[in-house]
């Protein structure tokens, strides 16, 4: 049976993409990073949600990096931008961006990948319903593609590593029913940047999350500080 | 003063590269991995060329990535190739290949960089003298350059990190001159893959370095358990 690193951080998206890595027949090995981000809560869902799953090994990687990356998601100096409006959500690059972030986990994943002699690194980067990261586009994955071909011995002299991102142009709300069509234990995900007891519905990716549901027609397992 | 980050391993290429990257200009941010390589002693090596030379930080840090890394030069039952002659040296990839190590380094290279508004990534990659590993040539460097231009917020509104080999295309003589040239602490440096108490002279990285010095005319000053 083949198998496939999975990025999951535990968020709605890599919980779904987890699905869809096993519905397209591949073993799973679940792979997620503590980094440094405030919102360290994830980590927990995100072992949740591979247990629940099931998956073949679940890789929980410590990366002493928080203090070198400027970014809001891991500086306490830095504020995550809340109850930012959808035009200034779709504008730009925002704080909450992690300098080189995918390209990190991306290189980490694919070194174990070849390592286990697994296929296939899946990614849940989205294009269409996300804040903008340039590490989220058809023009990155392509481009680290090309990477993995001709900088690692799979590539050169098997084949190499393939990069998946199933939800890359998906709308949130098309992800959230996948997720209810594979039955994706969404009350166990967490997307708010935040980290609190409960999610906070302003952070950006609280609320590219509750439009999706909201699209989708679905209810939002999760808490919400804010009543939605 | 323009920063750089400078990918410090403790060996000979990367300790002149420290000492070309200064001489361009560049206030050096060297940044050294543990990544559970069996000669942990290059990690000493690191600082004290480090300390030595002068940096305006040194960063070491550690990937506990060892146990999911297939390669010799990581795993206790795989043994390192010891006494290859220069043409097995220069034909395929051998075991001591670690999977997408320099993606890996390059990507937290190019994250801190980022983060610090640094200009420049110094990688100490030859295409020349070494043991036919992928991500040591010219076009995987290209295609990561690709990667940081489309995949980070410096590439797509500012100036992309560069990345900076200027090792790439010189012999092992050429690279032991330059470091003469430039004063290096030879005598600090550590290359060889067993991580003994001397240099164990058959390896591919000391036969390497033996022939270097050798071709360059100079003595290497490092003790070798076998005579040379």
């Amino acid at each position: 049976m083949a198998e496939a690193v999975v990025l999951l951080s535990g968020g709605l998206d890599s919980s779904t993409l987890l699905a869809i890595a096993r519905e397209r027949g591949f073993e799973v090995v679940a792979l997620t990073f503590d980094y440094g981000q405030k919102h360290v809560r994830e980590l927990e869902s995100a072992k949740k949600v591979a247990n629940r799953m099931g998956v073949k090994e679940h890789i929980v990687l410590s990366l002493d990096l928080g203090i070198y990356l400027r970014s809001s998601l891991t500086q306490g100096k830095m504020r995550i931008p809340l109850g930012r409006s959808e035009t200034e959500i779709r504008t730009g690059i925002p704080d909450t961006y992690v300098p080189a972030r995918n390209i990190i986990f991306l290189s980490i994943a694919s070194s174990i990948a070849e390592s286990r002699g697994a296929n296939a690194v899946f990614i849940a980067v989205n294009a269409v319903d996300f804040s903008g990261y340039p590490d989220c586009t058809p023009e990155f994955l392509d481009a680290f593609g090309k990477v993995l071909k001709v900088g690692t011995k799979a590539g050169r002299i098997g084949s190499p590593i393939k990069i998946e991102a199933p939800l890359l142009l998906k709308t949130k709300a098309e992800i959230v029913r996948e997720a209810v069509r594979l039955k994706v234990p969404l009350e166990l995900t967490w997307s708010c940047y935040l980290g609190g007891t409960k999610a906070c519905g302003r952070c950006d990716s609280c609320q590219l999350r509750l439009k999706g549901f909201l699209e989708a027609g679905f209810k939002d397992p999760i808490e919400y500080e804010v009543h939605q």
